[in-house]
């Protein structure tokens, strides 16, 4: 299990070494991302081209794959990147948007994950509908709860290290451990990119911390911890938006020590 | 006509019924015109691979095609999303940036006009530049008045159900009505994506609103409620646009009633 | 050399012609640098497919090429505005993001200096590496001091009129002169696309500004003042960006003038 006090290590650590995380994201919440990676205490690039992608994922100190708005073009930079990155043992992150509806993208995950992401993040529905991609089920019910994607989220095991469905309660697995994660605020839901950038945080943990269940927790919890600071100021999405990028930078590992929610 | 009362009951209509908006926009507005969706009572899907945007506009509640930043890429997603969107009498906003001065786009939005947007939505000079491209007219007048725009509006109905020229005071031409909507403030035009999440809060509005009329003119109240109450608040653009993001949120019917400005 | 009265003149004739910035950059940032433009009183049109860059760039009052994200489908368009630009003589703007350390881009970018840019932009390490493309160097240690880079950047003073590296003290050169500019503060680093707007500020300066180096030196004053006003309002990124925005919007000539801290 994942105490708050390796969180707060976890959050220690991230400030302490800044990595720098290669994002191959989509275009609606990549400026949002990188300022999320920031604000937390890490470092952004976004190299999604051919030419480069490989060669970036074994620069980076860790990779993001986030499959948001994929283009044809994009495939040889997500394969390539997702390569290098397990060749070079860096982490890497696979957030799997809209696979489990859309066949296409659907193959893509799939092929992806040929390359053992260290972590999967997704929203209940997402991770569902990815365990279902090799098993025959759609999963495209996007009101689905974190605690009906558990059973998909184990069945992920065998091709991650850690897979979280993230929700009202966040849901972590890995091995035999379940984490769950409360806290945040609906309010998360009302401004694009919260999710995307959650994956792009885990990243940044994944490259600080040894274990890939607490640098998972750790990202969760960093985000809830900041999401109910904002929520307390703020009861609307713009405003919430920067406060909570602001708190994201102003958090403390005590803060997140006295404020995670593990069940 | 419409009354404000419309416009009051097409906002419940949003709220109660949260339409799925498939947007295939540019990349500079997307993540703002996703965030406006939100703020506003929508949701949002930036869907356009060639591969997916055909399948996704059947899915989705409502269109919108952005030509913002189009590439050789996009055009079949362009074409397929708009014909799926025809087939399947989803509603559609066509959002013909600059389609009037640059010939290569222009070309474009006149293949799209044969699948017959819902609503096409634009400043006055790329409405006058639209129906100007059938017409050998230019249209690259960027300080166009909307009053200048009427007859050119009025000209594309023959390929749309409600044309909407924006400006200080929006004319929207359905039939033979004209609904000019007043306020909003000019600060709207020092925060990039204001126009392109107007064309996109139409979208979602027709899913909700029988009459496309009702559709654009509560979208254009809508924003020049929320505008207002910004304005109030703040008188620079930074500023304003958090504001503006927290007003859609939280305006209710009653303040749409209240503040609607219709002439 | 530079005087603060040369700026403040710089700023009111850039709010008295509010010049057209044609923007080919990346992505990640586009949506900020549209509005750091039109808050600090330019306009903005991103137009980067290969069917308009070129018309577009003979349309516009200044270019800015930004290596962000480069896509091969952005290749001919990257070129064709340059040269464009250079044969219509329209200022343009280089900022050659990571082409030191991806050599993709670093062709790229070699190929662009054949059109001469007015200005080269980047950080202490973009402008070595940039300079070191074409004598064997490397250039990719990202914590480089722009007072390190003064070197290079009157090596590439052969290519362009006016070469800047940004930092905690900028270092502006151009023929004989070196203007150093201080003052912002580090939250800049914390929020993503500061370095990226303030490449397109200086394309904009530069369509209202007779001299390279005056408008060079414009464009980060601008930046610094605004940033040192944010500053001693925030403390985190979130709120210190958005009241970045509109204090670039609300400085006064005056306040450029009082506030340059040229040395």
């Amino acid at each position: 299990m994942t105490h708050p006090d390796d969180v707060a290590e976890a959050l220690l650590a991230l400030r302490a070494r800044t990595p720098l995380v290669h994002c191959i994201t989509n275009y609606v919440t990549a400026g949002f991302t990188a300022n999320v990676l920031l604000a937390a205490g890490a470092s952004a690039a976004m190299v999604d081209n051919e030419d480069e992608a490989a060669l970036f994922a074994g620069v980076a100190d860790a990779l993001l794959i986030n499959l948001g708005t994929p283009q044809p073009t994009l495939r040889t930079s997500y394969l390539s990147a997702a390569k290098a990155a397990q060749e070079g043992t860096t982490p890497w992150v696979l957030d799997p948007i809209g696979a489990g509806g859309l066949p296409w993208r659907g193959a893509m995950a799939q092929e992806l994950l040929a390359f053992h992401p260290t972590a999967i993040r997704g929203n209940a529905s997402e991770i569902i509908g990815l365990h279902g991609l090799g098993t025959g089920g759609r999963g495209v019910d996007s009101s689905a709860d974190p605690a009906d994607a558990v059973e998909s989220a184990r069945g992920l095991l065998a091709r991650a290290d850690v897979v979280s469905a993230s929700g009202a309660v966040d849901h972590v697995v890995s091995g035999e451990a379940l984490v769950r994660v409360a806290g945040g605020t609906p309010l998360l839901t009302k401004v694009t990119g919260t999710g995307c950038s959650l994956g792009a945080l885990m990243a940044a943990y994944l490259a600080v911390t040894p274990s890939p269940l607490t640098a998972a927790v750790a990202a969760h919890v960093h985000v809830a911890v900041a999401a109910d600071i904002a929520a307390e100021q703020h009861s609307a999405p713009g405003s919430f938006a920067v406060a909570y990028l602001d708190a994201l930078y102003s958090v403390t590992a005590d803060d997140l020590r006295a404020g995670a929610k593990l069940l």
